[in-house]
């Protein structure tokens, strides 16, 4: 509910004047920061909302899970991203609800307080989530890697998991904290595999006296017939190669049927098999965020089965060009949920923003230009994809870090990167940044049920 | 309770040889990591448990609340930092009691599993907690810093209250939650004001729209009658004067004698005052670990104000030659809660067990090298305090900077850190570490009840 008081609480609060173009941009990852940047020097106020105070740069997100880096250098805040930009300001707030009619996003502080923000365009780019479709209850079982709440997660169960292998008094108990099984193999699967099998296999046993982290087992399952389904069937098949050699057990045409606590079950084209694992990880496959649901009831427009909303070939609603989606959130042209979309549909939303304000030509619809696809493997291996030129090995891990360094935000975090990389992965073989406290484990390690949420995640 | 069948579980599980000596060392801070550093290559078989996975070097503790260090960089994982001494091997697990007549330690797994670890001798160093001198319902207001999750905890409180103060209705709502108020002004309050100032004043103006961090309170109340009490008389007024330019209202001979969610009273000199303060810091004082208790009940020994256990002057128990406790919770000598007594003490206790190892010549009882005093202040400034040499300044902040550096663990980490503060407190006065999420905030701004501890502290 959108009280009166609030909305105009609001606009006094952001000082905003009632003559001037609003902007509210509901999300601050790729999409919503890149609308943001274009309208840098616009003739609007724009209002960036996010549920946390960071733009997140999530390719790099399975290196914090993994305690390769600290979770600075991949979020900003951002404020401090925007900082320049004299007519953007930020809401630390989780939105609500959209009010199409009467054009307010209706958002919650994290105080409890209500916020009104009255708009006169909005763009929608709050991302997606991950699905299970159709076995919820898995999410419990099998938790995702989208945020860095996932990603502090993660990487507390992953550390538990090997602190706890050690004392385990059956060799049952030891398996099920030293199997690792991760579903889905597209890049995240591939790139969440290749880090366990290394910090398992590389990592780990420097620092353990027994020859626990070496017995762990590593699985990727992957419904489909090859890994990264997305890549040259050549590049598929080098990334798979390269995987079992280092130690991950590979199962294609391999579906997960079942899931508890300490273990999964799956079914392979031969068999069904339960698996004893205390980690399942999901990388299958994702759902739009709630507000696409919101808009397509109000606008009419459809949705597809991951609930991605169909925006026009501008990214408008039908019959709504003051409202913008962009991102995993859409599903215009089918294009995949990675990055580029998202960076790409926000530039042109932006763009398209600046030039109705200046009452400029009507826009050409939104063209997505393919940069490629990249994976890392693991150490000094990664594969790239780019119009029909494709690198494997040391060339591709070079080109990979290269591409993903420089789309890092501030040249502080470019050099920091680096140096964490050249440290933890090409040098020492070390994980510096892996702190769990007994609070943390013990979270991890019980059944997730009557304990209480942790928020925040770590 | 101690379980026979676990105690041989736990023999076997550590491959331990039931003729070779065995040391456990209950926590891996400066105590106890210096105690196993100290017996590397000796006859023992040394076991160090800790509630963490990680040696947390404490003296950097208050740059991670304030959001310029990562994590990882001052707390290396334990196992790692031993990685190389063969005859030493860590447990992440919390120690609940001693059976000293039996010679065990009874922990506890973050998995809920009872261990019992069998010892031919003992170290505790299991430091010290926030004292609240009969008022422990502070501790809610008022937390303190002296671990991981402390930091993590005051970090997000710190950052949720300026996101908030922004969306305040009323001046006084906005007040409270710009209004932050230390309490004690040793070492680590004056550093946390000075942070505080820096944040309040020079950083967050800068990724802020309006006058809001600018217009923070930062208040550091000291019951005594000068700040950095162990420090020499023109070092105190030096570093009074440094605060007060950096905005901070200094209040001495000022006790907290009431404290609510959103306010604190105070008496001073002339008067009391209730300050409305969503923020209070803990600085004022430390009780020793429950396990001093435990000891002296047993032993005999005394304990003074702080629960601090008297040991013999080669740190043992009286009656006890085969346990010993270090650093914070012993009061021997009445030695500052600082880290070059822990330090010394481990030293001097790991070679003492040594040498009666090798059964060589009693030892001599420990004796203090004092290394001197230093605190820093804020931006290029830090007084030091060693021998009669005392230094302010840009001269007393290099001198700061090199000795911190110095005592890390790790040359990866001494440069990291380098970098970070040449990035965060040299060049750019940007704070790069400073992820919170919308749970974080929502839990920081609640008040503390009825919500559910967040395990972790993120």
């Amino acid at each position: 509910m959108v009280l009166k008081s609030q909305v105009l609480l609001c606009r006094e609060k952001m000082r905003m004047t009632g003559s001037r173009h609003r902007v509210v941009i509901v999300g601050g990852g790729f999409g919503g920061i890149n609308v943001t940047r274009a309208l840098t020097g616009a003739d609007a106020d724009v209002t960036v909302v996010d549920r946390t105070n960071h733009h997140l740069f999530q390719p790099l997100l399975y290196q914090v899970a993994a305690g390769i880096l600290p979770e600075g250098l991949i979020a900003p805040a951002l404020r401090n991203v925007i900082r320049k930009q004299a007519n953007a300001r930020t809401l630390l707030a989780s939105v609500e609800d959209l009010d199409v009619p009467g054009r307010i996003v209706s958002a919650v502080a994290p105080d409890g307080r209500p916020l009104a923000l009255p708009y006169d365009t909005l763009v929608v780019a709050s991302g997606a989530a991950d699905a299970y479709f159709g076995h919820e209850e898995w999410a419990e079982f099998a938790p995702g890697l989208k945020t860095l709440e996932d990603a502090r997660h993660l990487r507390s169960h992953i550390l538990s998991a090997f602190e706890m292998a050690e004392l385990a008094a059956t060799p049952a108990e030891q398996a099920q904290y030293l199997t690792f099984v991760v579903i889905g193999a597209g890049p995240t699967g591939v790139e969440l595999v290749g880090q366990l099998a290394e910090l398992a296999h590389q990592v780990l046993p420097r620092d353990y006296r027994s020859a626990v982290p070496a017995e762990a087992k590593i699985l990727l399952v992957e419904a489909g017939p090859a890994v990264l389904s997305a890549f040259h069937p050549k590049l598929q098949r080098y990334t798979q190669r390269r995987l079992e050699e280092m130690g991950v057990d590979v199962r294609l045409n391999t579906a997960a049927i079942a899931m508890s606590h300490d273990s999964i079950t799956v079914r392979g084209p031969e068999r069904e098999e339960q698996i004893p694992a205390r980690t399942k990880i999901w990388a299958a496959g994702v759902q739009a965020s709630p507000l696409a649901g919101i808009l397509a009831e109000v606008t009419g427009a459809g949705t597809d089965r991951a609930g991605r909303i169909a925006v026009l070939p501008d990214c408008s609603l039908p019959g709504h060009p003051e409202i913008f989606a962009v991102g995993d959130m859409i599903s215009l042209n089918q294009l995949p949920g990675v990055a580029q979309p998202a960076i790409q549909q926000g530039k042109y939303v932006g763009k398209l923003i600046r030039a109705r304000l200046r009452d400029t030509a009507a826009a050409k619809p939104f063209r997505y230009r393919d940069k490629g696809n990249m994976a890392t493997i693991g150490h000094l291996s990664a594969v790239t994809d780019s119009s029909g030129l494709r690198f494997t090995g040391v060339i591709g891990y070079t080109m990979w870090g290269f591409v993903h360094v420089l789309y890092l935000i501030d040249w502080g975090n470019r050099i920091a990167t680096m140096y964490t990389w050249a440290r933890a992965l090409t040098f020492t073989k070390n994980r510096a940044h892996r702190v769990i406290t007994f609070e943390q484990a013990r979270y991890e390690l019980g059944q997730h049920s009557g304990e209480g949420k942790i928020p925040g995640g770590l």
